[in-house]
């Protein structure tokens, strides 16, 4: 197999620009699935994905996320909502997913949900809120990947208020905070300077350290 | 493009048992490659990153991982090292970067600095740190694309103490800390019930909420 996913990934930026347009279902749909794949601690998968067309309401996320022009000029916002409440009925759900997925008896699972009914029981609140928030950026950057895969712009966002973000979207009542947001559309090349600048990352030699 | 990325997602698996075998140096070549074009918060990239094939430190690594097979067996152990010291000196140096790649003067990129320096300035140690971190679960999932479309079998670990990982490999002294880990080989299909197992993850209905 010779991988050309290099290519995808020196091509892809953080779209300061972009021009509006609309991306087709089938890509939206590839990348959504590529961060339904992505994996997660546990498997547990501790968060919701919102995905955002609506105009009106990204028209009102606008000044929550300094008013980043993507959020209205791309094709679609991804909202990386992470949860903030934990209980043992989500690792019961969960463990009937894999039992039936796998045609396993739920006893067979009952080591594994008791692991993270443990963590659940015995970390501090703000311990796994950051351990959901975490999961969310290797969604994040599955998301990314597929993106760039598809030749599709984006950009990873932290530059927002999740305060705001929140209450525009009723996250707070459902026990979900904004974690991270991608947008997704294509670069207005002449108006983004980033489209043709040089991409700029640490050397590998400083990078990494080969043991 | 036909995308055939989902079916490299689907291919892979968190490997729990790995068969020893190398893989070709251009292989984990490019996965590095593709972990140093991840994108980060900033760009600043927060974090080094370890590539240990060393037979004795990978032993050595082992109890601080809950002997997970995986860290002797793979053949590569790539383990992300937040940033724990932010200072300054880091923003200027990364300034000096972004000049010379884009040959652009250092003065044009001062309000681009000022804004680094002054969330490094105002933010508290623990919020840097979380932050850091994060960012290295972006690059943990361009590590983990990277490799199943290389089809290099992977898996993606937070369970080892980071304390004996960071003596182990020295990390404290140099200001870093363990935040999450890599590894990279072959899987053991016959030894590891997973390789055939079907994959569980949430349903599209419930993962996402489309607006």
């Amino acid at each position: 197999m010779n991988n050309n996913y290099l290519e995808a990934f020196e091509w892809r930026y953080a779209t300061k620009k972009m021009n509006g347009q609309d991306i087709p279902e089938e890509k939206l749909s590839d990348i959504l699935e590529a961060i339904r794949l992505s994996p997660s601690s546990l498997g547990f998968t501790p968060y919701t994905v919102l995905v955002i067309r609506d105009q009106e309401i990204r028209e009102k996320l606008l000044p929550h996320c300094y008013n980043q022009s993507q959020i209205t000029s791309s094709a679609a916002v991804i909202v990386f909502a992470a949860w903030k409440n934990f209980n043992e009925e989500q690792v019961d759900k969960y463990m009937m997913e894999i039992a039936e997925t796998r045609n396993v008896p739920l006893v067979s699972l009952e080591g594994f949900a008791g692991n993270i009914k443990g963590k659940i029981n015995n970390s501090k609140q703000e311990e796994l809120e950051i351990w959901a928030a975490k999961q969310t950026y290797i969604a994040l950057g599955f998301g990314l990947a597929a993106a760039a895969l598809s030749r599709v712009d984006s950009t990873p966002m932290e530059g927002f208020n999740p305060a705001g973000v929140d209450a525009t979207l009723g996250l707070e009542e459902k026990g979900l905070t904004a974690a991270c947001i991608l947008t997704l559309g294509y670069r207005d090349e002449a108006a983004d300077f980033l489209a043709t600048a040089k991409k700029v990352r640490r050397k590998k030699e400083e990078l990494f350290v080969h043991i």
